[in-house]
């Protein structure tokens, strides 16, 4: 049979297209573009064709529109939401593994590429403080997934479903939105969800969790679960793992953290000191997606006892006897949600392998300086103010005027975090902070330079004082 | 800042490896190929190094030690599970989605990868005969989070959680078993899932069916969701859904169909009767990265109305009021469980749109064919039985051999697949039916020949009959 993909020249196509990317800078291309309604439309409506298109008219749509019109996580004036700034090994472990097309759920399948995997879960467990024996845990897509298996893993370890609704967990409005999805899935009851006070360092109180806590035993709840926050995304503020860990144990509740963004300044001998305790917790999630510098998809969720993942996710009970023993080959279908999965592993170890740790490190630290150099650049300036110091790789400020209402300043900041977007050269949205809207760097791309930070705050400054003068 | 990176010959690095890939041929490697134990210690101990080792050090290890020793999926004489015969327009896909790192969970962050997303969501809601207003979709990494995101909007829309220890849900012991997983994550109690019994071509049997739901209202129970399957893992079975639709009409029950692998053959018309009135259901899983020739990770969920999605999943409360209109803009991370998520739509966009419809059926009843040939080889064979008659692209057949215990037929035909999985030839696993073991081919690749089936099944003969001779 003579199918038509064959008649079309893909090697030379292919290799076009790679050196397109090997060759091009992504900092010469806008930050973030926004497609006009036309295209959104076309796009949108287009049809599967019955007998197919010519394949270099579909590279031309791609390529002139498609991927034209992009949020840039990898672009080095890319502040906003968490970067992306994924390595070029990343992209040659993507290359690798989808030209493979690894079915990486089964020893039997994938033996190497998920010893890969095991090797750098214990990796990761040990940097955390587990115990790798018999710490465990499994690559998942996202944050948001590592959060969900975590929840559920907690949820079987401490309540029976039966008792669901009795069953509490606490976090703060700071916690990422993630995880109130990942406990609406699990079937907690939102209205047994907590929010905990926060510390004017945006960290959980641990005085008001304690109080909600011994509320609810006293009303017949049943405290299941703390969310702690290794790294918010709003400031990267870390909780105290001491504090929430005594509470944990005093009133037997699972501590999961989502370490998500922050985790992986773990490594940094800077920041290490802010995640004391951590190995108090039972489960963590850990994006290698975004300070371990992979593409999407590539996460992890991490737990102390691997136990507890083969309880909520292991078919077959048989399993459990063998955790303690030396060859404890446990497939990773057994330790999460997924079934068929890609061995999304190999890229990190590729990365890792190669560059090596320390270089990881000294990217994880430039990232955390240049946040401190935003953070010093922006008090130079008149009527601007920090709200959140640098903390991991984030800076919150705001223009704050005295002259100015509230709203005014508001607008102001969103005026001139719109701007920057749409003129293409920066990405710095705004976020909200105690009822302000601030201006968020989140400044984890190790190839942006203090003159990309000095020239973007420039850029809002000068947003600012011209709308001022004519429209404030 | 000078990177590691930055001194790596990585462009010619990747060309060569890309180059690579282009000029092999994956039917000259073996099917499957196990690592040895010396190899699976050294991947799992493997030190992170401080430095970085030698980039041409780490390939040759990947190239001749970790990338070797695979099942295969896109192997053409791979005929277990359900193979993953991806395109190399999928791998076109994956290399340029990947390259550019896309955000893909909302409009604004990559704008016409989601319209492209919405685009072929409407496709397939019209293949599966639901209105494209109000249905809706979301892509996802597979067919088990495809079926937890359904599990979870019918359990929002059949129960509460308070109530969630009287819901029950039907399925038989042909569902494939991430169904159980999902309704786990859900919270749906274990003892609460009822097992109906299947008819002898291993479809539901809704006698049983019927029978089991006026039980449990009887006794108390909420019947809330029943899985149907189009296209069962094991045999290729599609489900009655007009007998089905009808009985989940008259009890109001969420009709979930488990499409993963099967759903892919609604496009074929010699197929299409079998989905007779799979549009009375709520909710369809399907997987792009199996019958639509994609590389992993690229599966659908899809439901009748959008809004049981939102319910779940979307925060904010507005966008429900925004449905009806004609600027229904809603963000993929509104409708599913993910946050941060690759534009996994996009690869089976381009392969679409280059090969067209008509030659994506040609590939799936080509499928079909094959699996008849196989059927009418083996019936040409002395005391080989016909199983399960090849339905879809799957086909069930066992050596039975009337002289011979169960026990021993049953192991001849364990050792006929293992060790044609050994040789590397094929993968030809077994699975078990009516207690009894059988070899299965599923015969999806479009690349497989007629002399794949032919040679295989005489080599699977061949082992049983020498074996038989000497040892039986």
């Amino acid at each position: 049979m003579e199918f038509n993909e064959n008649n079309i020249d893909l090697e030379t196509i292919i290799k076009d297209e790679v050196n397109k990317y090997l060759t091009r800078d992504v900092g010469d291309l806008p930050a973030t573009q926004q497609a006009p309604l036309e295209l959104r439309e076309k796009y949108e409506k287009m049809e599967v064709p019955n007998k197919g298109r010519d394949i270099y008219e579909v590279l031309k749509d791609l390529n002139n529109e498609v991927l034209n019109y992009l949020y840039r996580p990898n672009h080095p004036r890319s502040f906003s939401f968490i970067p992306g700034p994924a390595s070029r090994l990343s992209w040659l472990g993507d290359i690798l593994t989808t030209a493979n097309n690894i079915h990486a759920s089964n020893f039997a399948n994938a033996t190497l590429p998920i010893n890969i995997e095991r090797n750098l879960i214990n990796y990761l467990a040990g940097k955390i403080g587990y115990k790798i024996k018999p710490a465990g845990g499994v690559f998942v897509s996202g944050g948001s997934m590592a959060n969900l298996t975590a929840v559920v893993a907690a949820r079987d370890s401490q309540v029976e479903m039966e008792d669901i609704k009795k069953a509490t967990v606490y976090l703060t409005s700071q916690t990422h939105h993630s995880v109130g999805k990942a406990l609406h899935v699990a079937g907690f009851l939102k209205k047994n969800i907590r929010r905990i006070d926060y510390n004017d360092d945006f960290t959980m109180n641990t005085d008001s969790l304690k109080t909600a806590i011994e509320k609810d035993i006293e009303e017949g709840y049943k405290p299941a679960i703390v969310i702690a926050t290794a790294g918010t995304t709003n400031t990267g503020s870390v909780d105290d793992f001491t504090a929430i860990g005594d509470i944990c144990d005093a009133y037997n509740l699972w501590l999961h953290v989502d370490g998500a963004y922050g985790l992986s300044h773990i490594l940094s001998d800077d920041a290490q000191h802010l995640f004391k305790d951590i190995n108090r917790s039972d489960s963590a999630s850990w994006d290698a997606h975004k300070l371990l510098f992979q593409t999407y998809s590539c996460a992890m969720v991490i737990v102390k006892e691997k136990n507890h993942l083969l309880q909520s996710f292991g078919e077959d009970a048989e399993y459990l006897d063998d955790i303690s023993s030396d060859d404890d080959v446990i497939d990773p279908e057994m330790l999460g949600i997924e079934l068929t999965r890609p061995a999304r592993a190999l890229k990190l170890w590729i990365t890792l392998q190669v560059i090596g740790e320390d270089e990881i490190i000294e990217r994880i630290k430039y990232g955390e300086r240049l946040a401190e150099y935003a953070e010093e650049y922006v008090k130079s300036l008149d009527n601007w103010r920090i709200i959140s110091h640098s903390n991991l790789s984030i800076v919150n400020f705001r223009y704050d005027n005295s002259d100015l209402t509230e709203a005014q300043n508001n607008h102001l900041n969103s005026m001139a975090a719109q701007k920057i977007a749409d003129s293409g050269y920066a990405i710095a949205y705004t976020t909200v902070l105690n009822n302000q809207r601030v201006i968020r760097l989140c400044t984890t791309n190790p190839l942006t330079t203090h003159d990309d930070i000095r020239e973007t705050i420039n850029r809002l400054y000068q947003y600012i004082n011209g709308y001022e003068m004519k429209d404030a």
